[in-house]
């Protein structure tokens, strides 16, 4: 995690964008790109989505991480403490017993 | 990476939520996460919104990697390669000595 | 109002395009052209933006009235109705007196 | 259109809220409104979302439009106007005789 953190800082660096990256305009890009993952499915099935446009569904899940794990470095995250914790969080709020095969919120409990 | 996506994939496989989880939703779900880590800047500058909303940030980012790699896992993306493959498609659209320093885009270069 | 609905429904079935859209799908597009239209904001102060993109942003904004007025119909929504009864919604959540002139939302309030 | 224009802009003055409101927040604003409005369809078959939330889809599809209309006011944006001259784009994008009853986008023309 730690090297392909480093990858991306280093393509942001070479191109001198730290500038432009405060968090709000990181988190504006990375809704944005998860748009255009989603675009991929617009009007189409899953599978038939994923069949047709499995390069740009990498591509864009790719575009998705690179902002995702720019934000968390820049505002000193750890990734997987991060999401252990907030898997924890989940698992509270969705206990096993009441929420086994089933889509409902908690909301909706 | 795959120690976490594995622990991504117990917690679903717990709950026996495969089986709501075709991709086109999970495209849905990651593009809500987004919008709920973009919610906490609403109405803010930057440095108040991570002052302000910290912890909530860091929730919403772990919620956002935690279905990218959930979709990565389920269309077998390596999720390494993806985001060296897309670094290196960008540093072909975005050439360092065209785009340092600036925050054009390529459609406006 | 209803003149401009009947304009953007006769668009559609010049195009026989009724038959893909179902309300999750026109869901799907308003969120996507909500984010073009934010992307002309990317990496922008407000006022840049606007004077640099401002026939983008009057077209991607008729982007997204057009699928919210079709969903609108296609649910036999009546849009006059349902904003003036979300107005009176959001000012028992926002009352003046405890809101004026404040950013808070009422979660925060 | 005019009178329902007014009305949210005669809502936001009394709560003094025109301060806060400069487009790029009220664009980011109006994403995170149709993110709500599409969370009634996660994990749900379109029908189906249909009939268990229609009344929250219509109250999500308002803060949609209200936000949209308020964008219209500040930028001094005819919205009848604009319709229909993205309708006349679009029907030039998509001509009738290519695109009838294919839901192709000009770009996989």
């Amino acid at each position: 995690m730690d090297a392909i953190i480093k990858k991306i800082i280093e393509f942001r660096d070479e191109r001198d964008w730290k500038q432009f990256h405060n968090p709000k305009d990181l988190a504006i890009s990375l809704t944005l790109e998860a748009s255009e993952l989603l675009e991929n499915f617009q009007w189409k099935e899953s599978v038939e989505a994923v069949n047709k446009n499995k390069e740009q569904i990498q591509d864009e899940l790719a575009d998705v991480l690179i902002y995702a794990l720019m934000i968390a470095h820049d505002l000193e995250i750890d990734v997987e403490h991060a999401i252990v914790h907030k898997l924890k969080k989940n698992a509270e709020k969705y206990p096993i017993e009441k929420f086994k095969g089933t889509s409902k919120k908690y909301t909706e409990g």
